[in-house]
């Protein structure tokens, strides 16, 4: 029988993060701080709009792009948030997650060989989304010292006549960082001069934690050449649920619809009932979920510079991104060692890419007794650590 | 600024049901036998399994492959509905819908080239999701006069050196066809010859209505090269549920496995959970549902019978085919008029393929009272074509 599988698919590395958790899941016993989503249940308005859609009986397709309400719903958050005018009939698309959405994207833009700017560290989708719809993923390795943001510079050494695309991950997954409106507005003219498009992936927009979440799809002349990438699943605690949305100019996202269309036919009928009751009413629960993180963050920034372990401080997402190179080790051999001596689990930081290499992903999505056990674990393992090398 | 979107997405049409119900939706008044779901509500145990899953706040990621329990329960039924063993934690794989499932297999399986054999009529998915994997479909037209089913010497005519994959629609959108084992059986041996693999869709297996269901994948030698597609949006009447399964050799899903964890991440927690329910305890109420679509097809078959419009007896799915050649107009035409005059909504056969030129699919997931209606009117345009022909 000759071989099933395509090339390209073999080509693919499968996540470092479930290998890491593949480990991880055998322990039983171990704290782990690994999982990206929030340990909040979803609100409960939003759980309750649910149970009556079932309740109702509302249990079929919805239209391919999406419950037309959900999508004003969002054209309106938008507008609020990021200060964009979306068309709600033609501009905006509920995906399955964020994820579909970024998939859908690239499969719509690229043409085989097309380049893919993908600042690393960041989440594990993008080269492997790239590959598949036959683009050519060229990672910018992103750097400590910028708090891993995108600088012109870094942007513009990566431009070739082949870049088509750029993907912009901030609030970022795993560092935390976050780009501001000026750091943006940096990047707009080089963008605007070589004629690429944007991904710009805001699923955690709605954790930022200094000054407001800017979109690079509000600068001038961007919003014609991004596709913004955003959904439900941490802001609103609903990563279950599976729901996303992309917006864009009507252009490119008629087509992401095409594909959406047969790919997947629509996004969760009772996941968008749901969420436009979200939308409409939990702009306070969201803030409270928020505040939380920002304690937990406030209290993770404290811990890294008491124990003198490098950090810069997060301003997005809920994630700490530590730097352990002063150990000798590798991220993962780290991570191993961390978990198998002391039963907490971290993701190395070459899980996001090989400029993540020693530094760790901490997620402070847990509740501030797992946060203050695990961290009490870290400080007794760096100091045997400490003392292992002095000796 | 240059073109944003890719040759290929662009050279791949709109969905032609879209496109005609685009007109449709303008005209409220209408009865539509045009959407292929389910009339019936989700079952109320399925349903309130969900309401629980939400009250006790299980809105949380599930494994990429989805929830083991759903895993073992798909794997128990598939044993005992087609006879094939899988296993649950390997051969399975939990989708967003049949849809993804059908697309993953194919973006898994297909190097730029390879020839995807797709008969037609069929479901509008088959040849994007072809195309947008880089393969190149290769349509068979399905005849009439065969029932619309896939004969030996229709798959021999059409394998090349280039063949990797043959997509098997039964029981078939649109025509209502199923393939027996025996007639399954007469393109194993063809199939395994050529080392072809398959994408068995059957989606509609529950709804079979002359003997059982049968698989190609129970068939001597298939099992290794077969992707079985089912889930439960037809069955189970859970189409906005969006949840689906593939089923096959652990070499394919695993890779299947990586294109979902990448590009969707996981299928919706809470109609996993649901759908346990569903095929623990739901045997009951997905007979009821087959029994009252049988009797409304059995009505059809009469109607069309004692109109004297050619049709053959459809055995699976929600769907017949009637051929209206004898009123020499196109299928299009023929659709775009009764809806104008009759104001009722069927779908032209040419959405599903060019071999479905001069018949209409009419789907019976609708209420007895609204099938007598619009046959009806039905009759009565027909009488009007049939007068005008002869004046």
């Amino acid at each position: 029988m000759r071989d099933p599988l395509s090339s390209k698919i073999q080509d693919i590395p499968f996540s470092g993060i479930r290998k890491f958790f593949d480990v991880v899941s055998e322990m039983p016993e171990a704290i782990s701080l690994g999982v990206g989503e929030p340990d909040f249940d979803t609100p409960w308005v939003i759980r309750k709009a649910g149970i009556e859609t079932l309740e109702k009986g509302r249990t079929f397709y919805t239209s391919n792009s999406g419950l037309k309400e959900l999508r004003i719903e969002i054209s309106k958050y938008l507008e609020r948030k990021i200060h964009v005018k979306y068309d709600p009939l033609t501009e905006v698309l509920i995906t399955v997650g964020g994820s579909e959405g970024i998939d859908a994207a690239m499969r719509a833009m690229l043409d085989k060989g097309d380049e893919v700017l993908i600042p690393q560290p960041s989440y594990v989708s993008y080269v492997p989304c790239a590959v598949l719809a036959d683009g050519v993923p060229v990672v910018i390795p992103l750097k400590n010292e910028n708090e891993f943001k995108l600088t012109r510079q870094e942007l513009l050494d990566n431009i070739t006549d082949k870049t088509k695309l750029l993907v912009l991950p901030f609030p970022n997954n795993p560092t935390g960082s976050i780009m501001t409106g000026e750091e943006l507005m940096d990047l707009v003219d080089v963008i605007v001069e070589h004629d690429l498009f944007v991904i710009s992936d805001e699923i955690y927009s709605e954790l930022t934690y200094k000054g407001k979440h800017v979109s690079i799809a509000s600068l001038p002349g961007m919003r014609e050449r991004t596709i913004v990438i955003n959904g439900f699943s941490k802001g609103y605690a609903m990563t279950g649920w599976r729901l996303g949305y992309a917006a864009g100019p009507e252009r490119i996202i008629e087509q992401m619809m095409k594909i959406h269309q047969y790919c997947i036919m629509c996004a969760p009928t009772n996941s968008q009932y749901a969420a436009v009751e979200g939308l409409k009413h939990c702009d306070q629960e969201v803030l409270e979920m928020r505040d939380e993180y920002n304690r937990r963050r406030r209290y993770l920034v404290d811990f890294f510079k008491r124990t003198g372990i490098p950090c810069f401080e997060p301003f997005g997402a809920f994630y700490i991104f530590p730097c352990i190179k002063e150990f000798g080790m590798n991220s993962e051999d780290f991570a191993t060692r961390f978990l198998m001596e002391e039963k907490v689990a971290v993701v190395p930081g070459t899980a996001f890419g090989d400029s993540g290499e020693g530094f760790l992903r901490i997620s402070y999505a847990y509740s501030m007794e797992d946060l203050k056990e695990a961290l009490g674990r870290f400080e007794r393992f760096i100091k045997k650590l400490r003392a292992e090398k002095n000796n």
